[in-house]
């Protein structure tokens, strides 16, 4: 394999400018491709090494690369090195000027905010053992149906107006009294701001609470759409490592590029599934507090921890306004109804009231009012009750199916909550094809070294439980036997 | 009066940077404040004669003067000149590390998006006579909620999971056959993006069309809700005259900087509900297909108009991929709904439906499939006939009375549909305060200066009557009545 070409002068980066290092990265090759300097076709080095050549972070380069990709300038293949597209205008062509003429494309931020950083081994349609996946069949249609018929019953209310930007108060009051008992979080109604999905949460908080360039912190491995929200907000990522007692604050430099935002995921780690204990969580307080960051709460599956109370939130530890609790009804209900929340600091509450005004992204009047009604009438906790058990049974007969199948090549844990489940490959196999030749087969299971921001990555599959019937428990397990078995033998043969 | 205060020096504009001249001047003076050049309750020049002082538009200053306030630096209040905000941290204090210390805030770009550019005469909740309101009493709540119960049908399918970022097909039919046939807007259910109002239309399209210091050409008057997406997304906006034929782009210098995005409203101005006719709508395609601007249609109210067939959609008119055609059924149904959508070209889909993704701001699934049935089974149509009948109605009753009580101190036209009509006073009266009482006595009107962007605004009311009923539309005007008596004395005095 040749060296990748790589002129050299092309990147000079200015360590001191407002201008973060990525989107320099990102201009130093836009620049040279416009000045001819790279043709197409070009190899460039790997991230990897891209990364060492410059002194810079990995992710860093990632960041970059996205933006060349998503602009058509690079092509990144899994497996390939990065290379200049075919077929670019080249020879001094000005890109913003043929966007221009041709018609109307979108801008520069608008390519880095649809980038897909999940990767293509994520499934982007619904498919048998998804992850994240709630069970539509344990849904309380019935008991749902009634609280929507009362919820018809708001005729002629002003909330059907134009108001409660940020969601219904009958349901802020609900969830306040649902938080306070069940998780430790004190919030005043006013505090809980109703958003569509946790995704919304993350990408609207990201843009409103941090600028461009700033730096968040982000588990490793983590959570994609966390990263996805942080790079559409055009933030630096930084990996922070997760050992078993997860998230490890302590580790981290702060001096060089203190975080704006640290995401975490302290009850139940994704995807690795472990508990941050007190110490490490007040160790975390302490360096977001010195280092003057927001602490995003993902508290995204404690609801349904199926033996035992959760360990409280974060947020009921920590000093008002340090951390913001994250919450959603995607798995606890179904993703169908788009409602989360979010709990924000007080001195928030009307900045926030404006900015999600202007974003007019607000949740359906009617499913709010009927859950606030679900959850005023106990439905709610009746409902968490019985898929608690439920997703039990089912977790343990995963975990179980997988470990009768597939031996020692793979180490899985019973799962002791959430809705799916983390299978680490012992052998290094290529875990994104994996993925997708299972949804080739009809089963939307993850690859899990996406999850990954550095470089030691680990091969496996994130894989849902929580909608999965013994049936394609059983079949998606036998597929995936048999994926491996052929997966084994390419990976023995040299 | 004082001359207000204003060193030498502190503003230094370069024409030729990347960085906005808003940005500059916003940047200018933050600086100065943090240098101690600019202490305490110092006055600054008015937004027109700052503007003349630097040869920018008023535009320039007032958005630059916006992310000031936003920011807590500079005060402005209505009829008084701005100041240099009282108890700020002077002497080189560092802004951003004094709000590192404090605890998490908004960032500077959260600042900018979460402005309220409506100003505080529009009202924040619902009220009487409130524009864009449509009329609660008319909701066909049986019908609606026959298709929510089929709607609830959709038992264990997979359009519940994570899936439709961009909304439901089944919707995506209706509204396809919908628009074809009602408005001449042919395109395929994919290009139909569902986003959960115009406000979220308007703001994540600006986002991902265009760039920070991008021009955005706006109607002068227009709406509110396009100025504040527009800025949100950090955009440049450059006032699009109306006259009798609606918004005149044939007279707009585009030598000088090209608009990105243009935002009109052909069928039914806002807020003068003048038509644009044909010619000019051609003129509008031509610039814009010049300049590679995106038009932004929005066809608000041309669902009820109250007689004739509107005019077809400039969408209609125009290459594929110039236009980008905007509808809602918050003023056909209701606000409460939060469906909203988009009409974009086909070589958006993809990167647009990845963005949706990324920012996670869908719709609910069931309200959408109730929407899909209640089209399909026409009950939309016959909605929307009964409320045309009784808008027209309602609209001429209240211009009428509006007529009989104010005589020729007013100019209203009956309308011609909409669900609102603007009322353009004769005499030079501060509109922002005569809202501001109407809304003490409860009812929601919004000052129509606030919808200019230039220096000849006009005072006048915009006034909603499709939720009203003749008790509320006399009491409206005659509380409108009794204050406009007592400002014109006041106006009367020297």
């Amino acid at each position: 394999m040749k060296e990748p070409v790589f002129p050299e002068g092309i990147l000079s980066l200015n360590r001191s400018s407002d201008v973060s290092l990525a989107e320099q990265i990102y201009r130093g090759f836009r620049e040279a491709v416009r000045k001819g300097l790279l043709s197409s076709g070009t190899r460039l080095p790997s991230t990897r090494r891209l990364a060492t050549m410059l002194g810079v972070g990995r992710n860093t380069v990632n960041t970059a690369y996205d933006l060349l990709q998503a602009e058509g300038i690079v092509s990144i293949r899994t497996g390939a090195v990065p290379r200049i597209m075919e077929g670019l205008p080249l020879e001094g062509a000005n890109f913003e000027k043929v966007k221009l003429v041709e018609g109307p494309g979108l801008s520069t931020r608008g390519m880095a905010m649809s980038c897909n950083l999940r990767g293509d081994g994520w499934a982007f349609r619904h498919g048998a053992l998804q992850p994240g996946a709630p069970a539509l069949g344990c849904f309380p249609y019935e008991d749902w149906a009634r609280c929507m018929r009362r919820a018809a019953r708001l005729e002629r209310s002003p909330d059907l107006q134009y108001q409660n930007y940020t969601g219904l108060p009958s349901l802020k009051r609900q969830l306040s009294l649902h938080l306070a008992a069940e998780r430790g979080v004190r919030a005043e109604p006013d505090q809980i701001l109703i958003t569509s999905s946790m995704q919304a949460s993350l990408s609207l908080l990201s843009l409103v609470l941090a600028d461009r360039g700033d730096v968040a912190w982000l588990e490793d491995p983590g959570y994609l759409g966390a990263k996805t929200a942080f790079h559409t907000a055009g933030m630096e990522i930084r990996p922070l490592a997760v050992d078993e007692h997860g998230a490890n604050a302590a580790a981290m430099d702060v001096s060089d590029h203190s975080p704006k935002l640290i995401y975490v995921t302290p009850s139940h780690q994704y995807p690795l599934g472990v508990r941050m204990p007190l110490t490490r969580r007040l160790a975390l307080l302490d360096t977001a507090g010195t280092s003057g960051a927001t602490i995003l709460e993902d508290d995204y599956d404690s609801e349904f921890l199926f033996s035992g109370r959760p360990v409280a939130a974060l947020y009921g530890l920590a000093d008002e306004g340090r951390v913001i609790y994250l919450g959603t009804f995607s798995k606890s209900l179904m993703p169908g109804l788009r409602i989360a929340y979010c709990v924000v600091p007080s001195k928030l509450i009307d900045p926030l009231t404006q900015f999600m005004r202007n974003m007019g992204c607000a949740a359906n009047v009617q499913a709010q009012a009927a859950l606030a009604q679900f959850m005023d009438g106990g439905s709610y906790q009746k409902h968490l009750k019985q898929i608690r058990q439920i997703y039990e049974e089912r977790g343990a007969l995963l975990v179980e199916t997988l470990r009768q199948r597939l031996g020692n090549r793979v180490q899985v844990d019973i799962p002791t909550g959430n809705v799916q489940v983390t299978m680490v490959l012992r052998e290094l196999i290529d875990d994104v094809a994996l993925a997708k030749q299972m949804q080739e087969h009809g089963f939307a299971v993850s690859p899990l070294s996406n999850c990954y921001l550095g470089e030691n990555s680990k091969s496996g599959l994130i894989i849902g439980f929580a909608d999965a019937t013994p049936v394609q428990i059983a079949q998606g397990v036998e597929t995936l036997s048999n994926l491996l078995k052929e997966a084994g033998h390419e990976t023995a043969s040299p």
